[in-house]
């Protein structure tokens, strides 16, 4: 019975003990996000390489299926490099939904003053979806989902 | 010494065990997605509203700003009922990626025959994330994510 008695604790514990240690802040994924838009919109795209994991997908409207890996996604985003410029970025009631290593993070953004190549400045308003996963402590972007906020279609564009 | 021996045999197999139990099968939460899809083409969204989890968000392209917790979502996509037919849908490539009780399902969609209230088909094709969790051992949608593939933008359309 002692035996018994000194397990169930020991499993209590590594329970108990590992929620414990977790220390889990919503706030520290928005601000890796927050860092790497504000980035971007400097035209440095490396805040978000920085935070990438290695089997990253991604999603955007000019993409044409999704892509795969880290090393595609930089390919394709790599060219924007110092041809962006946004002056205000608004990141709307960004929220979490996490359980265990993997956390959710979904918001509605507004770049204000957003150009590239010098073309006229526009507003633009994003749907976003970037899944983080802590990997040896660490949390990265293991999938992006960008969209357009209510797009406005050409007639007949769709097939 | 033996106390010790037996309690790291025990952690040992807290963690080894409840790997082996879990059993996660990735078709799983492909067939649950594709179900639902069956359904909606047949103007059914209720295959959907039965794998809803009570939290979860949405964005598609006709949301404003993204729609939190279920009974919104099910406000929001009701009115659909009976008023969409597809012909055929093609799940492209599905991947899920997991950890724990979190997996990120994303695929392109292609629509074939899409009409809403008897309208010219169309093809329609998506960009799709659906985020599941395991909730008292079933696998529910917390977040969704829908966008069209390269949507062609009415000029000036922007802000």
């Amino acid at each position: 019975m002692r035996l018994l008695a000194v397990l169930s604790m020991v499993s209590v514990c590594l329970v108990a003990c590992s929620r414990a240690t977790d220390n889990f802040q919503p706030e520290t994924i928005i601000a890796l996000e927050r860092g790497a838009l504000d980035r971007w919109g400097k035209g440095d795209p490396r805040g978000f390489f920085e935070i990438m994991a290695t089997d990253q997908t991604y999603f955007d409207p000019m993409t044409a299926s999704r892509i795969d890996g880290h090393e595609a996604v930089k390919k394709y985003i790599a060219p924007f490099t110092g041809r962006i410029r946004i002056e205000r970025v608004e990141m709307i009631d960004p929220k979490v939904q996490r359980s265990g290593d993997l956390a959710v993070l979904t918001f509605n953004l507004v770049n204000y003053g957003a150009q590239m190549d010098g073309s006229p400045k526009t507003t633009v308003r994003w749907n976003s979806t970037e899944v983080f996963q802590r990997l040896n402590g660490s949390w990265k972007i293991v999938h992006s989902h960008w969209s357009y906020v209510k797009p406005v279609l050409k007639e007949g564009a769709s097939e």
